[in-house]
């Protein structure tokens, strides 16, 4: 697929090994109202449109407790996104490291979000703040690390991260 | 390698499909003072210690530019963890759901940081922050998306995920 794209002035490619050292299993899929990347945000807003989380029925149980926390980690597949760029060049004309930025070109394309939650109805996360085209692959939920406990039950690090 | 394991009161596992969705590819290594899971601790703290990210000389260049900031977001796969329960016990006796908690125990573990940059020498990063055990592999590194743009070019939305 990388050969069938442009470069912009600068980028640089590599050729990455097999990505073989671990694997994945989606857990979920994303629906948001973005259906392609042009119009996709390129970072996600917490006052931004509300967007479902869809869970496998497998995983169900492993919501259970979720609904306390008001922001949630989310990880998911950018599974649209080459992988082999080294430097590349944003609309802005610069050349940076693909580590400095938050592209969702990258060896490994996962994308994470902090998303305020609405509420949660049978597999269905109701949430704000994602950035990702609908369809999205999902691989993990988490509390966010920043508020990683429910109200009312503050372990004595909970605000080590900040 | 579940079935060696044992369970706590109220854990509940499942039989997830084959992990065959995405692959990985590991860039690197993560070395920290923690030799066994006992001693990592539960949630990095920025003052906590030093700790050194190894990235592969392959993605060199895709570091440039990430000593601009302060914060990075470090993930890293949790080599070591089942990926089987649904329901899980801390030790505090409460049973929760997997994706209620930040357990390195997921369907897919995958572990995330806000680390402290220190320093950049070559292709050793020296961060504050971290909580896996010495090894651990390393899967993407970016400007951690509370302060994702260098210090001078603040896009108009900087601020908006918090």
């Amino acid at each position: 697929m990388a050969s069938e794209q442009e470069f912009r002035a600068g980028e640089r490619a590599v050729t990455p090994p097999e990505p073989n050292d671990a694997a994945l299993t989606f857990i979920g899929r994303i629906r948001t109202p973005w259906m392609s990347k042009k119009e996709t945000p390129r970072q996600g807003r917490l006052d931004g449109p509300e967007c479902q989380i869809e869970i496998l029925p497998l995983w169900l149980p492993a919501l259970q407790g979720l609904e306390a926390y008001e922001f949630v980690e989310v990880l998911y597949w950018l599974h649209l996104s080459r992988r082999d760029l080294v430097l590349q060049s944003p609309k802005d004309g610069t050349v940076r490291g693909t580590f400095a930025m938050r592209s969702p070109v990258r060896p490994n394309p996962i994308g994470t979000s902090k998303v305020r939650l609405l509420g949660i109805e049978g597999n269905i996360l109701r949430v704000q703040g994602l950035d990702c085209l609908d369809g999205t692959p999902l691989i993990d939920l988490k509390p966010d690390r920043c508020r990683f406990s429910p109200l009312g039950d503050v372990p004595d690090n909970a605000q080590s991260p900040d």
